[in-house]
């Protein structure tokens, strides 16, 4: 199957690195609405300019979108259904359904296959989530992030005055995994879970004091957490932080029995050197089951809950049911 | 959907209680090969002769199917298979593809859908198995297993002249699973990655070192393990060791990017108080799928690899990406 990136960013980057270890997924171009001349792509694959997708079609299966959930997604994602099959990681968890509606419209109309919201949360953290919820349908769930970078939340402190830079981390509560795998049923408040980290470099002579003051208080981002901000150098910055490290675990503590009187753990957990290269590992494994769904004629728009998993292996029904079962 | 089970031993009361976590679930009735007035269920559920099911085919949307995998399911899933559609638990890994050629051909035959190989390990492991190694191609698995239960090598051990009882634990190593957690790309040797632990009631007079020998050189049960025999007591075996707990861990250790310079691992645990109520829990799950599929005209052989994760909830595809992405 033929497949193309559409934005060279963190995520592009890191299907272009994915297309290597999958060698039945051939990459045939990445596509920017930068100028093409400005970018090269680290394993040579060609570059055009977004405007000509149209041009591209024959060389495009499957094309993966790696735009930014705030802005590009929910505009690029129904546009470019209409043309072709898509993938995108869509994580606006609240506007999901919104997304949904207008991707399954497009790709409708086109007549093609589009699976969004793909990654690891949203992504196979839900996959857990619901595997494990209609398995022990009398239980809880509890989702921990990190500990990792949290893109989102380091930008709104760059923007804070005085601020040169910043990395926030994101560290779940050790007590409050180890209540939830317990099984007392604890209800853990958002405090109770995570604990946030800024590690910020600061302007010569900028207001320490009132930078810290902005950061812990910051509604959304930093009110209802414990917060702790340490300031650093922007060579330590360059030198400790440049990674981008996340994970997570979902837990799901159930009982089973007559009497409810037995206790039964699901654990299913992520630790990640690359954030944005893992979430591209998982696009281009489900890009292949797009692929395959689309060649049995199947049409609109679906979520990692309608993908049969066989679809994701580039192995065959029978090598899967020999060696993984 | 109607329910029905196929023998009640422990994984048939174990889908007997979870039926009672599943409300769009109805169990209808317990057939057995005993004399069914022999038996009285938990729940006040009917009990019937197993010679007798074709009587009750109506009130039998999916037969799930109890019986053990040395005898019982090799020929109990391909015959029920022809009139029914079943979900089985065969758990003999090394005959799933002959099992499977059995039962796709019963099946069909019958126009019936039958989903084998259902429950944790294979199962829910199996699944884990193939998602983290789609996802990361270039990597390495490891599956450790306990601390638990396990019957076979339990049995085995009751099978030695002079044995009263008996039940044998068996304990993953934690080095061996750090060191696959490490991404070392360890290669572990079966000894390295588990070792034995049996609790045994002697007969009065019995020779210990004899029957310690015996376990311990155990062809294929032991002998390739570190094994420690303990003797105790009949009322302590029935105080400390009359559960069925058992659990365990897969995980996958692979790298991403360019230069393979980042390390990603996955990993799926279960910690369980009842290895057969979970078993079952995840066969009647399963058996929600099964129904589905065959309403929408799928007939044959599935495993857990061909069902979409959304079929073995009981939540509309739109509470799913509402409530679960």
């Amino acid at each position: 199957m033929k497949t193309a990136i559409y934005g060279y960013g963190n995520l592009g980057k890191g299907v272009e690195a994915a297309c290597l270890q999958n060698p039945d997924i051939e990459l045939t171009g990445v596509f920017t609405r930068r100028n093409p001349e400005s970018i090269t792509t680290r394993t040579g694959v060609p570059v055009y300019a977004a405007s000509d997708i149209a041009a591209h079609a024959a060389d495009i299966d499957v094309l993966i979108i790696c735009g930014g959930s705030a802005t590009d997604l929910p505009e690029m994602t129904p546009a470019l259904a209409k043309s072709f099959c898509v993938v995108d990681s869509f994580d606006h968890h609240a506007k999901i359904p919104e997304h949904f509606a207008n991707v399954d419209a497009a790709a409708k109309e086109g007549g093609n296959l589009a699976l969004i919201s793909c990654g690891w949360d949203p992504g196979l953290f839900s996959l857990n989530r619901l595997l494990a919820s209609s398995v022990l349908p009398e239980g809880k769930d509890y989702t921990f992030w990190g500990r990792g970078v949290s893109q989102g939340h380091s930008d709104a402190v760059r923007r804070i005055e005085g601020v040169l830079d910043a990395r926030q981390y994101t560290i779940p509560v050790e007590e409050a995994m180890e209540a939830a795998r317990s099984g007392k049923n604890a209800e853990l408040s958002t405090r109770q879970k995570h604990t946030r980290y800024c590690y910020v470099v600061a302007e010569e002579g900028a207001d320490r004091e009132r930078i810290t003051r902005e950061i812990v208080t910051m509604p959304d981002y930093f009110a209802d957490y414990d917060t702790t901000v340490e300031f650093i150098s922007m060579e330590e910055m360059q030198a400790n932080h440049s990674g981008l490290p996340h994970g997570g675990v979902v837990i799901r503590n159930g009982c089973t029995g007559i009497e409810r009187e037995h206790r039964e753990v699901i654990e299913f957990s992520l630790t990640l050197d690359s954030n944005p290269e893992f979430t591209s590992s998982v696009l281009v494994a489900y890009a292949r089951a797009v692929y395959r769904m689309h060649q049995r004629g199947r049409c609109g728009c679906l979520t990692i809950f309608d993908v049969a998993p066989a679809d994701i292996s580039p192995m065959t029904p029978e090598e899967i049911r020999r060696t993984m079962l």
